[in-house]
Order: C-alpha cells, then structure tokens, then sequence
C-alpha cells in the first residue's frame, strides 16, 4: 500500500505498473520528429468529424481503445477511468469515453492532466479497492484556440512566448497485473503563483510550479537530479524550460544535463514554426505514451520521472486581471 | 484498506471518517428552509468582491477555513485537497484554494463533486499514503447564469423544468482521526446517456445515472431501501426525483418512503420561485456539509447515502446538438 516519505512524496509498495499506452497525434506532429512513434496518426485534424471538439473526444476514444487492446483488455476489465482536458466542463473526456461504461472520475490539471491520472490510478490500485484504471487526457489545436485564444480563422499574430497547443492524446492502463513499467512513487503538486500575468507565456506560469515539485520530490526522496535517466517536463517549453533550470539551480539542483521536456520533443523547431515549442494535455499524453513508453519497454530509459505542468486559469479569470495559478504532478517510473 | 465488494462498490475497512464540515450559502439559500444550518451566509452575495467568478471563489475559501477551524486543524495538516467546480477550467476552485498550500488534485464532476470529491478521499485515507484530506466544492447562481444560460441582466423566462443554481459551498475534512462520521463504502457512478437534450431539464438528464449507481449500490452489497435512514440525492429537484422514483422501480426498489434531494430541501417550493428546485455542486455541498451533518452527528440520522448527481454537458456541447451524459456518485455514511 502507498507510503508517505518526506513532506510531499507517496511511495507506491506494491508491484503497480503501467501495463500498457497509446499515444495518438494530429497531422502537425506526425511531420515532427516523434511522428514515428505516434501509436496512430491522422492526415486530417478533423477526424472525419463536424466539430474540432467532436474531434478531440475522438483522439480520446482511439487512444483509450488502443491501449486497452495492446493490453489485450476490454472495458469489462477496467475498474475506474481517470481523464480530464482543456476544454470547458472537460467535454472531450465525458463525451469521448461515455460509451465505454468504466466508472468515471473525471479530472482537472489543464496540461498536468496525464501525470495527475497516472499518479491517482497508482494511489487506487496500491491502496485497493481497483485493479485496473485507465488514465486520458487530450488536447486538440482548433478547439483550444477557439476556446481559449481566437477563432482560428482570424489568422492573429503569435508572440514569441507562446507555446502551439497539441492535437493529441495519451491513454494508459495502470493496473497490478505485473506487465509493463512500475510506478514505484508520486508527489503531488500543490498550486503555485509567483503573479505571471501574460496568458501567452504559459512556461513562465507553470515553471515554478515544476520547480517546487521536483524540489520537494528530490527532498524527501534524498535523491539527486543524476539519480535518474530523463527528467521530462510536461510541456514547458523552451521559454519555461530555461526558467526552471534557473529556478532548480536556486534550489541547489542542476537538472540540465537529465532534462527534456515534451512541448521541445514533439515539434521541430527550425521547420515547424510554433515559437516556443508544445503545449496542451495532449503534449505529454502523446509523447509519453508513445515514444517515452516505448523507450522504457526497450531499456533505453530505466528510472524517470514525468512532471507536467498546467495552467490552471481561464479566459475568464485572466479577463478579470488575475495571475495564472499552475501546478505540476511527478510520477516515478522504475522499469 | 479498500475492498471491492460485487462489481462497482468498495468497501472502506479502515476507520475513515468526515472529521468536519462546513456549508455557506447565499442571500437567497438563507431565506429558504435551511437558512439557519448554515456555517456561515452573506447577505450580499457579492460577497464584496468585484466579480462573481471571485465571490465563488471565496465561498470556497470560507467553506475550506470553517471546516478546518471546526476540526482545530490548519493547512499544514492536510495532505491533499480534492475541489472542483462547475466553472470553466474550475476556477472557482483553482483561484479559492490556491492560498493554502495543500497538494491539490482538481476534480471535475458537475453537480456530483461533493460525493466524487468525498469518496475519493475516502479511498486514498483508507489506501495510505494520504491520512487526511480535504474536499470541497461551489457554486454560484450568477457565474452559473452567465456562463451556461444567459447573462443576468437579461432577466430570461425560465421553463418549469428548470432548477436554480445555488450560491453556496461546502467543505469536508475526510481523515484517519477516528472523530466525526465514518464512512463505509463508496461506489463510483458511470456516465450514463438516455438521449435527453433538453439543457433546461437537468433531472431527467440525470435520474438515469443516478438510478444505475443507486442500483448497482443495492445489488452490490444486498441491501434494500429500508435499511438506510435517507438515501440524499444531490440536485435532481422535483421533476428528476419523481423521474428517479420510476427508474428504481424498474429494478425493483422502491425509495420513495426514505428519499429526499438536497434541490428539494434548500429552497421553499411555494415561498421562493424556484421551479423544479435547487442545482449546481453548491448545493449538495452547503446542504450535506451544514444541515445533514448536524444531522448525523447529532444521531437523527445513522445510516444514509449520499448520490450526488452531474450533468457532464458544456454550452458548446449542447450548441452542437449533443445530448447531455450523467453520473452520480454514492457515499455511504453510517454514525
């Protein structure tokens, strides 16, 4: 059963894995350097269907069923359902999953959406009462631009901070069948705001957050950044990628040397142009349950951890002049 | 630690209990039957702040102290936080709880916060790992009013199916210290979808989840109606109750002498015009976490369960044409 250790960090006893991950992407990422590694692709974002919100429920549905099936199981055989995503009221999560008929609880992180999955279904089936949960998350470009931004056919300017928010998704199945990678730890992320304002600097916002995870994670562990192969951030970026390397060196941490983050990996940065790099639950979701999960089933990686961040604002709250509160998540995985 | 009896319920084996709680409500919340259960109720329900998404997140915020002031606990003590909210990107939640520096995991849930944030920390203090956390959840008749319907000012006719969203908030601090009320066993609701679009017609939206967890509760742990003192659903109103009523018949249980739902209680039918009753996760939150605590604590009631209900719809769902899916989520809690 989980343990605490330190202030912040569970330990995760028992034998939980994650036994199996689908990453699905949208036609921009498949031409980006992990487009290889995408589980399934798709040459048209709109996925055949009349809405980009119809569309990212579906990215959920394809990423849940391909996980399930490379696990050779069926939604009979899941006992709870983790998922959560950008839009409003998480529609793409309630809408793409509802015909699979696995108990709900759906799930707000904004972009730390597949990280907080993966921790909670390692918390459920380490403390009992599930065998078997499935985490998701999504994002799609069209219906957060539209939601969050501007029509996207308004064609307006992008700042250099900003980050291009992904057309994809993540599933994996976390349960105690003993296949697949372990879980052997997590920290929850507590809610940090150091009063970054600019809804276009999202690295700027959440970096901190992600500092004070993998600080908090390292203390109580008593370990140290070379302890691990990759620490991987949620979608940073390269703006917030160099914040936190400023922000973990503060703390008496140099993590430059085992860091990347997914919103660096997922796009190339001199032919696809999107400033500052990736972004979206559907950043860490894809990159991690495809070519991060394949790398740890082939030994390349053996002991990680994925922190991802998220923004936990709205339109609405930075119309009315507030920060942008964020958070980030970290699960330790020992293969 | 938590056990799965039959297909959906587990069982929790440790003594977990809601050690306190606390209900804040509104002017008009205040007016109604319940107005002097409540832990705390402002007369302006601006609560002096400069928007309503801000006044939401303070109902939260006090909700959250009261509870621990009740329980003579401060922030330190709690290991995590479970809040969310019906705003968008559950603001109300992310900007009332960022202060208090407690690990968080954000919830989306609808109306079916308060059960799904109660039974999931019921299930990670039973689990290990966590020995007490706090769930909240809110809502507010104005944020609710502009975001999903129409903007205040516009004074919109309102159909006799239509339920008014509370302004209120509750909070509960779920832990191993042995005081308060325990909880038993939880059983986690499935998105359920029979096809209602009628987005002013919530209670028929969600009758059908509630009854299939109700059901599965019942089947599980071979129990019947009789053997609990209330069986409180959340925010089903007139029309969803009686709607409820005639699906539990259907499978063969008749709740009609020990049900009632909190939508029905928190407003006077004939005083306050409020059509089909109350809604929004404030109001199972104020109720449950004010008036039916005392209630249980006092001994007047030993043995009950609580279903909070959620429709799991946005406004650009519905514009598309989308009918609207459901959960319900149980607690059962036995003093």
């Amino acid at each position: 059963m989980p343990q605490r250790i330190g202030k912040r960090t569970i330990m995760i006893n028992g034998l939980v894995t994650i036994h199996s991950a689908a990453g699905v992407a949208g036609k921009k990422e498949t031409e980006g350097p992990l487009g290889k590694f995408f589980d399934k692709t798709y040459s048209d974002d709109t996925l055949g269907k009349t809405s980009w919100e119809k569309a990212e429920s579906a990215l959920q549905q394809d990423a849940a069923s391909l996980a399930l099936a490379k696990a050779g199981l069926t939604p009979l055989d899941i006992d709870v359902m983790l998922a959560g995503d950008l839009l409003n009221q998480c529609i793409s999560s309630t809408f793409g999953l509802r015909s699979l008929g696995i108990p709900f609880l759906g799930q707000f992180g904004a972009c730390s959406t597949m990280a907080q999955t993966l921790l909670l279904a390692a918390l459920l089936v380490d403390g009992g009462g599930c065998s078997s949960a499935l985490a998701v998350t999504s994002s799609h470009f069209c219906s957060a631009e539209r939601q969050f931004r501007l029509p996207i056919e308004y064609g307006g300017q992008r700042t250099p901070t900003a980050q291009w928010t992904v057309t994809g998704a993540g599933a994996a199945i976390v349960d105690n069948s003993g296949k697949g990678c372990p879980i052997k730890s997590v920290t929850i992320g507590r809610i940090t705001d150091l009063k970054v304002k600019d809804a276009n600097n999202m690295g700027a916002a959440m970096a901190p957050a992600a500092a004070d995870t993998i600080s908090a994670f390292f203390t109580d562990t008593g370990t140290t950044p070379k302890d691990y192969d990759l620490i991987l951030t949620g979608d940073l970026g390269y703006v917030g990628s160099e914040l936190l390397y400023e922000l973990m060196r503060n703390e008496g941490f140099d993590i430059t040397d085992n860091h990347n983050d997914c919103g660096k990996m997922i796009f190339d940065r001199k032919k696809q142009d999107v400033h500052s790099g990736g972004s979206g639950c559907g950043c860490c979701g894809s990159v991690f349950c495809s070519y991060i999960m394949s790398r740890l089933l082939s030994g390349e990686i053996r002991n990680m951890l994925l922190v991802a961040t998220g923004a936990l604002m709205s339109p609405t709250s930075s119309q009315q002049g507030e920060s942008i509160p964020a958070i980030a998540h970290l699960v330790n995985i020992v293969c």
